[in-house]
């Protein structure tokens, strides 16, 4: 590895690997510049702290849950069609990330409530892509809401018990495909024309 | 204490004494014998074990939500108006028990934690209670739902950010309320009749 140029991506590759392995009360940055056989300076000169670099690693688990979002996004779709499919990847992404890996799942959730301006944007930025599915939709008279900012704020808080991992435990739970169902069958009701 | 007759509601009321000031994890049943004055044997005839014990502290912890929400369950107001100030009922009375004593409140998240029954039971009981509005709202033409059962448990769920302990830590934080006004408008219009 000391041969090579290494890059942000690496590094963040191994800090995962390094998370899992030490756990992230133990973790360091010389823990992760050792698996990569690197100097920490060489860690430091991409990510300026031990804090910076796991707010790196957190920020990159939490955006690859945008990969099947943006499949979505780029849909042409009616809106209430996006919006259930929009909803339901996101349940998607974020249950297979508990139930696939639960070491790491529980890694993050505690990085996630140490980095709380990284989970602001993360939950920003899916409040926007609820918001441009939601104005697409009243544009085009599939869906109502007076304010879709407002609209879309409210569709992912009384999603909450699918996409926060604080409910993680009752995403394998059997009937939890039938309340998701049934919370998406009320919030397209509350956005349908009138 | 020895003198009198000793009931099941001072040993609950001590038992939270006691749980308070030990902590879940270290508050024994001779410990709430020892405070109140009385043997252990006293506390295992009105409570067969430590866990009964502390199911039983839990549930009365948690039916304290249901005075105020019983006085909504009594009026007789339009079903949309009742179903709103349930929802505000159950805010209010969890967030007044998380900000007012936050260490109480901590204590009890761990032992609802553990008394999964207990909180099983709560949640069913919540449920009706939601199922009952929502039917007398559809007989009555104030309200539609296809199965009032399915709609209660999905309104519930849906609300989950202002009633689950899992999310205290955002009832004190500038803007909740309004995030929880945008979640009952979207629930009332997913409930409106067309």
């Amino acid at each position: 590895m000391t041969d090579g140029i290494l890059t942000a991506d690496q590094i963040l590759s191994t800090a995962q690997d390094v998370l899992r392995r030490y756990g992230p009360a133990k973790a360091t940055v010389v823990d992760v510049a050792r698996a990569l056989g690197v100097s920490h300076g060489s860690v430091y000169r991409h990510f300026p702290s031990k804090t910076a670099l796991r707010e790196a690693v957190t920020q990159r688990w939490l955006d690859e849950s945008h990969t099947p979002l943006g499949i979505v996004m780029a849909s042409t779709a009616p809106a209430p069609d996006r919006l259930r499919d929009w909803l339901t990847a996101l349940f998607s992404a974020k249950r297979k990330k508990a139930l696939d890996d639960p070491e790491l799942f529980a890694t993050y959730t505690v990085l996630v409530d140490e980095a709380s301006q990284v989970i602001e944007r993360h939950v920003a930025g899916l409040v926007d892509q609820l918001e441009e599915i939601i104005s697409t939709g009243v544009t085009r008279g599939e869906l109502a809401a007076d304010d879709p900012a407002v609209a879309a704020r409210a569709v992912l808080l009384a999603t909450r018990a699918f996409h926060d991992p604080a409910h993680a435990a009752g995403w394998s739970v059997p009937g939890v495909e039938d309340d998701f169902a049934a919370v998406c069958d009320l919030i397209l009701l509350g956005l349908k024309p009138r």
